[in-house]
């Protein structure tokens, strides 16, 4: 049985956008899903690059695509209060529900809040009231988002994804295959199904083909 | 009769995807074809952003990402022998190339050389090889692409994309509307087709709310 890994940050609409797709591909397939909250920020860090939030024309067409999204499928939104905002304590929060169906039950509850319901989840009120609305633990759930343990497990899957070379979310790795974008579903699918054989040997070639001018060299002509 | 502007760079694998199904959406659509040579290069400058050559792990996803999309296709290529590589003598030549008819043509054809079949062009006897297949009138054309008019209009085109604002490649531009990637052609004809009535007033409203906290606050907690 094939398992993926959901690398996500709640911050990221087009995480949203795969949640409820990628619940029903890894249905369809018989695969197992593992959510792995990770801090978008942190992996921005690492590779040196900005967010689609960090420069204005890509977000003003980021938030426009949302909705061309969510026109397609008949859906309305009302999009968070604020972005960017802090998303460390719903993914300490995801993280925190140990079995895994209620951490798929909390994923969805916190994506659907923030995304579709226009809630502000970097509100603590929000988060407890979100888990009551569950039946979980909220007071038991609320106090370990606020242990150094919680804190530690989202900086290790944030380094998880890093060193798999994950550079955006939300990314989906099956077999050390990475995935990235909810525009990648249908490979992701493709792939589970045994019909995305590529010639790695091909791919392998290409990348070690040298580099024949970079951009300062480009844009000196 | 709908107009599509397709910002563009040869340097760019998704330009490359797109090509022939733009060509086809717009003949379905009877919508006209307004090629428009960018340099990606200066895109980036102007938005503070790196390319994805730019960034190793994601360089290395985009060529496997090419050759997925490809096998989905049941194409084979070869990609160029060095990439990144200066498109700027194309990028002119494309230019340099007046008929709109003429323009298709020789796009068509220095994709399919760069990508598919895997030939440097950024080497001028490789453009005048083409030119020669095309029936085009090569001596000419190769003397044009040294002149400062076409290498002005170069930068006429990238800057009537950032004045868009443009951020990446390919943009295809329709009634100042924006779709970015080939995987948003399918946007791009919902457009066409009258199918893509988004809100416009809560993507501006949703543009207008704070952002709740940026990167540096984020990773400080």
């Amino acid at each position: 049985m094939k398992q993926i890994s959901f690398y996500f940050d709640f911050i990221s609409p087009y995480s949203f956008l795969a949640w409820d797709e990628l619940l029903q591909i890894a249905d369809r397939n018989g695969a197992t899903l593992r959510v792995v909250p990770v801090l978008l920020a942190g992996l921005l860090n690492a590779h040196g690059q900005k967010g689609p939030a960090e420069i204005p024309a890509k977000r003003d067409y980021v938030f426009i695509d949302l909705l061309r999204w969510c026109h397609k499928r008949g859906e309305t939104i009302k999009a968070p209060p604020a972005h960017p905002f802090n998303p460390l304590a719903a993914l300490r929060l995801c993280e925190a529900v140990g079995d895994a169906n209620d951490r798929v039950r909390v994923t969805d509850a916190l994506f659907s809040a923030c995304w579709r319901e226009g809630h502000d989840i970097s509100d603590k009120t929000v988060l407890a009231r979100l888990l009551n609305e569950l039946s979980l633990d909220a007071k038991t759930l609320m106090a370990e988002i606020e242990t150094p343990n919680i804190k530690e497990r989202i900086r290790q899957n944030t380094n998880e994804a890093i060193s798999l070379q994950v550079f955006g979310v939300p990314t989906f790795v099956v077999d050390n295959e990475l995935f990235w974008g909810h525009d990648r579903l249908c490979h992701l699918e493709d792939y589970l199904k045994g019909n995305l054989d590529i010639d790695k040997s091909l791919a392998a070639e290409i990348l070690a083909r040298p580099r024949g001018a970079d951009r300062k060299e480009i844009k000196k002509k």
